[in-house]
């Protein structure tokens, strides 16, 4: 489809089509690949090949992956070929999203848009916001393409900033209003990163936002439940994109690893589309 | 000097020995190297180039380089390769700081500090607070080197969430303090990012957490003044980095430019020295 169509009518659509909210992470740690690929391969050349196999697995159940800078930047300018490979290859029909957590302003924040949403193509990336509108606001200026910021996370971390009471509101909620408030001024480009642990806050998020697409990690290994996180996020206005990354990209070792990934996938979409509330997609 | 010296010491001693507290930026954009670079050169090969020749021009006047990483990262792995390049020609007399401004938790934070601080081989790298203390202690286990937090930038931005009131102190400086906290537990790691306009605020900042090494960016083109901030925040126990990108790097677009961004270094390393307050070494 063209790109001239806003990212969230672009979610929506493949959404739909798909009858999925699933995001895959692309997490590939060297230290947990399937052992074959590690042997045989240079490690950047191992991450790309583990990953298009996880791809190619996944994405008929996923509306969108999630790879993550991080796990390739180790590597240096290796890892960023990689990652140039990987993200060259995105299927059609599936947004793929740069995990990237940039955060700085002026030009900086201008170059890592660009090398996000441009070099590497991605459709969406997430931002940090502590250095707030110069930070962010580069990142709503691609049409089709969209930021997710964080808001509230799942880490135990959280506490230490986010959860802070900033005249008796909590810092993740001020940085959510003000997130959509600079989303409204570019329909379409700005989503939120909540975690997917606390389905209260998430439920608060969701009322204080309900327009703003989350994309939410933390379902499966890190502890947040799959139909709690859709009852308290998915409403017609408000998408979600619910991320799984090691339950589904570990779910073998071995040389099967790529089916029972497509298995994993395929479970887990269904679990949450069932769990959609009603009105949520009509 | 051997790398088992904290990097305060490390820091201490070299700012001793050149009398300087002045780090160069290296943000080197395409858009305003002298036009002979780029028309004789790949744009990676200009980009390393440029900084190789400011560096070898300043660095008797600076105490440390500050390279911003998404001057390089625009470019993709060519970027990243070129920053390999230049980082592995640091001076020995010199620290070099990866602004990456990196924000994010468990293998992922991990793995920045892994690349920013063992393959880019970086002396100390740039954080981003909000996920709290899992995204800044990951940066604290490398002896020898260190990690500086963002605490009050300069940027207007800043009003949107560092200057919020939590229960009656500024954001910023509820980090500030978190931050060295942390840091206590391995003496020497841990710096902050304190921008250069608001005098006020920085002192403040000393005042809250006296031993914190201050990060400080924002002197010059970016409107602080230096003299105001050397009193504001240099101190026996309080050690210094004063940051100059823009007004040292771009000092000519000619072919003299190495030349005159040394002279506006060892000018600006002066009036630095000049403005440290009594007391500060000794």
């Amino acid at each position: 489809m063209p790109l001239s169509i806003d990212f969230l009518a672009r979610l929506r659509a493949i959404q739909q089509a798909k009858r999925s909210t699933l995001c895959v992470g692309l997490d590939p740690d060297l230290q947990r690949l399937p052992i074959h690929l590690v042997r045989d391969n240079d490690p950047a050349d191992a991450l790309v090949q583990f990953c298009l196999r996880i791809v190619e697995a996944t994405h008929h159940a996923a509306c969108a992956f999630k790879v993550n800078l991080a796990f390739f930047e180790v590597l240096g300018s290796e890892g960023w070929r990689a990652l140039e490979q990987l993200c060259a290859s995105t299927p059609a029909d599936t947004l793929m999203i740069a995990d990237a957590k940039r955060g700085d302003i002026g030009n900086s924040a201008r170059f890592y848009a660009q090398a996000t949403l441009e070099h590497l193509n991605c459709d969406a990336v997430t931002v940090a916001p502590y250095m707030g509108q110069d930070a962010v606001r580069p990142f709503l200026q691609y049409e089709g393409k969209a930021a997710f910021v964080l808001g509230h996370t799942s880490n135990p971390g959280r506490l230490d900033f986010q959860e802070l009471d900033c005249a008796g509101t909590p810092l993740y909620r001020r940085v959510a209003r003000q997130v959509a408030a600079w989303g409204a001024e570019a329909p379409g480009t700005a989503g939120l990163v909540v975690g997917a642990t606390d389905a209260v806050a998430m439920a608060t998020l969701r009322a204080d936002v309900p327009d703003t697409p989350f994309l939410i990690p933390g379902v499966g290994a890190q502890g947040g439940d799959a139909t709690s996180v859709m009852e308290a996020a998915a409403t017609a206005e408000g998408l979600v994109l619910v991320n799984s990354s090691r339950g589904i990209i570990y779910a073998s070792e071995g040389r099967d690893f790529a089916a029972q990934a497509g298995e994993a996938a395929a479970t887990l979409r269904q679990t949450l589309w069932e769990a959609l509330p009603n009105g949520a997609f009509g």
